[in-house]
């Protein structure tokens, strides 16, 4: 099509462009946008001469969606959103982008994660980190003070990927959170009762929901001793028990944050408890707990939240777990987290396992977390107003890795699109007929397709069929056009009936009904 | 609840350390986010000293979505979605970033809107612009050769934002692509036949779609003199046409771009004609045009791609427009943009109306746009491999702005919640009975809420129902619970019966299942 002598022409003259770029010692990126010019103008060509150095790959730590992993995608956030819908919540969305400021001091030692716009004039911009801090923001900058809402969208935090575990720098949350001033542990109770209600219809395997306080811990810290700046520093400690030993933990407050011995010793044992209201009930009790006012009003609310999870019938897979720690700094109260504990189901394929045994045993981590945060609104309100919330955020990413596995060992074939007829012919020249049915059919609302060939092999369409799961096809022949009918074929049974024009319209959707 | 003492005691400690930094000069970031903790402990103690200097807006030129936008917004998807996926599409997924070199090169004088991300160390990446570009890469990643797809996502152009114009810094593109060898114009037909679709069941008003062809564009060029080298340049000036006029765009032509008068004068001719098939028809008996073969190509697709457009009952929306030039460089044969000419539906509010009256003569602007890039994906191949690629992509932000002033102009509520129900009591100390209720109705899928208060007035849980829209309310008494019913209240009537507990599901399915 194009003039071959013509293009030659441009990239000699484009080449002498980028090597009087090179010599002037232009700017990378100006050098690099012409280069691109030239890569273009090759292209072109086509054939040998268009070669590029391209990296044909996504940004680290991230991935494309395939057609099958999208279908997943779809299916996990439908029960998800379902849920999330059932208990009467809203939904927003805010920008994938925040002022910097807006993200700055919220998130401790994880801030070095955040990914920053390049300064381009303007305002100083870095990607979001999770979807609470907007949710804050949005709140105070509307001056909201209640509202419940769900968000689901993707966050970026610069981390080390793991993509075969699921850990991207990319991924989606699907959060849900309560905000307003309420009796105590009501919607705190919901949130446990969402996650269950997830995790069950997701049937992912059996699960527990790891529930603490903030509270409880910060008292249990003093009361072990540990001195008051040493608070965040030591929890976060603490919140690696699901990923260490105890004596790896007990070696890194020693150690690294140079806790007493002692202290070390006394936590060590608070942290093994779980249990139920009961071990709330005996904290409550014991000789050194009760002494922190901190730590009693966080056990009485643990106990409230059992009588309700009681009611909300959810107490089966809930533990009161005085090791939870969770890393974020803006929890206040309540703090909980699910992990799923059948071992059939873990997220490590086979090849990774074979390559590190070890990672065999290695749990599959936690499938969603979250927790009372009463302090963040207030960060951002210019008067400090306080919003109390809780909220719970799905890590949807370690879930879709199980559903991929699972589609992919079941033999059932996952359809990617929801065709239900394809409109065929059997001999040549119907074209222009096959474009008539299909617009018939696409105005009367069916899905259908049709191949983009003048005289495609029936054979050839039929494959289609086949291959895409398409259940009915439309067979258009001179003698059916005759005779105002049209071959009515069931791809599976290969059953073929002729069905009149009029009829056609209502036949399919009878038949693809249940589908 | 929190220790006043302790928490100014910590002000002090922090504050010390900002004061430290300052003086040994540290870098800002690292001031930034001691800052950021001082303040952090300033809001904790709430009250006046709490003051911050925060920011509280979302970046520049871009916006949150409320409840109410959201809804109307997930209307419009789903119209947009149940079309694409009537035509048989997949959807994939790509990250919201690319490797910035993936980008390059690709977008003419528009490049100077992407959004780099800082270098952190590692990759340098950008923001995507488009959702071309990227389906570009990942066809040619993933060796595909042929795919029907939609993708619905964000992107993000360093524009100067007009935002009561629905023109954003961050928006949504929906995108509906055909790549693979076919015959001639059959998937371009379809790409028109799906705007027309979405267009007419958005209910936006009537509307035109504008075709052209690249080839046509460049052929004219060729014959009206202008040199091979300001062929992109001036087709550039030509895209101003919906925005300026004939004499304007001359001007720029001549006076800018170097142009001859007499070609100027020349392509002017041209770019006024409008027409159908018949106007193909007649360019190719034009003695100047058809001299070029690249217009002539052109100029017979167009008449193809009519009879197709025929037979899909679309021609009477669609004009073959010779002053159509689109501003992106990878386009290659046919190409289109779709307008809303009704100007009962601007989407210029009023306010803007009256303080700049020039506005509302302007043209609401491109509501979708597309057209064929047979080139792009060799780009991306190592060997330079072709897929032929035809798409569209629908503007959806100028869509929501009109369809949000339509629900705001129009005295229907817009819900953001979809509860059917209601759980509410009538005198105090029921809420054990209340979460119980809550409980089985969540638990047979009905979408349900309770206050989350242990003794809410009645009063106040109706108006919860009046403000939200719930149509049902069941409520709780101590007579209601001896009896073992529920009186089950419709809020719009004020109608109330008693309902045996047993038969409440049920009756609550039947009473909304139309809603």
């Amino acid at each position: 099509m194009e003039d071959k002598a013509q293009i030659q022409e441009a990239i000699k003259t484009q080449g002498e462009v980028v090597r009087k770029l090179k010599s002037e010692k232009a700017s990378k990126e100006q050098i690099d946008e012409e280069v691109a010019k030239l890569l273009q103008l090759k292209a072109r060509l086509g054939g040998d001469d268009g070669k590029h150095q391209f990296v044909l790959k996504t940004a680290k730590g991230t991935r494309d969606y395939n057609p099958k992993q999208m279908a997943i995608r779809e299916k996990v956030f439908k029960t998800i959103v379902s849920c999330f819908k059932r208990h009467g919540a809203e939904t927003i969305d805010t920008p994938v982008f925040e002022l910097k400021e807006t993200l700055t001091g919220k998130y401790g030692e994880d801030s070095k994660l955040i990914y920053d716009l390049k300064d381009q004039g303007g305002e100083l911009l870095s990607l979001r980190y999770d979807l609470t801090v907007p949710f804050a923001r949005y709140l105070a900058m509307n001056k909201i003070t209640n509202i419940k809402r769900y968000h689901i969208a993707k966050v970026y935090r610069r981390d080390n990927p793991a993509m075969t575990r699921g850990r991207y720098r990319e991924f989606y949350q699907c959060d849900f959170d309560i905000a307003g001033q309420y009796d105590g542990m009501i919607p705190d109770a919901e949130c446990l009762k969402i996650v269950y209600e997830i995790l069950s219809e997701l049937n992912l395997g059996d699960f527990r929901i790891k529930v603490n306080d903030r509270r409880i811990l910060d008292g249990m810290f003093a009361v072990c001793g540990v001195p008051d700046d040493k608070f965040r520093t030591i929890c976060s400690t603490v919140d690696k028990l699901d990923k260490m030993s105890w004596e790896d933990v007990k070696k890194e407050m020693v150690n690294e944050k140079g806790l007493s011995e002692e202290a070390a010793d006394q936590i060590g044992e608070y942290v093994s408890m779980q249990g139920g209201m009961d071990l709330a009930e005996r904290l409550l009790q014991d000789q050194k707990m009760s002494q922190s006012k901190q730590a009693c009003a966080g056990l009485s609310d643990i106990k409230l939240l059992f009588s309700y999870l009681q009611l909300f019938q959810v107490t089966d897979k809930v533990v009161f777990d005085l090791s939870l720690a969770r890393g974020l700094d803006y929890y206040t109260g309540i703090i909980y987290e699910a992990v799923l504990t059948q071992a059939g189901v873990a997220p490590v394929p086979a090849e990774v396992q074979n390559g590190a045994p070890a990672e065999e045993s290695v749990s599959v981590g936690s499938v969603a977390g979250g927790g009372r945060y009463d302090g963040l609104v207030g960060m951002f309100d210019p008067k400090g107003r306080k919003v109390p919330c809780v909220g719970v955020s799905i890590g949807i990413e370690r879930i879709f890795s199980i559903m991929e596995q699972k589609a992919e060992a079941s033999a059932e074939k996952v359809r990617t699109t929801e065709v239900q007829i394809m409109v065929a012919s059997a001999q040549k020249n119907l074209l222009e007929e096959r474009l008539k049915l299909v617009t018939e059919l696409w105005n009367a609302g069916i899905k259908a397709e049709v191949m983009y060939k003048k005289n495609p092999k029936l054979l050839s369409q039929l494959q289609h069929c086949e291959e895409s799961g398409i259940p009915l096809v439309a067979i258009l022949g001179e003698q059916e056009l005759k005779d105002g009918v049209v071959k009515l074929r069931v791809v599976a049974t290969r059953e073929e009936v002729d069905i009149s024009r009029a009829d056609l319209i209502g036949e399919i959707r009878r038949r693809t009904s249940e589908a």
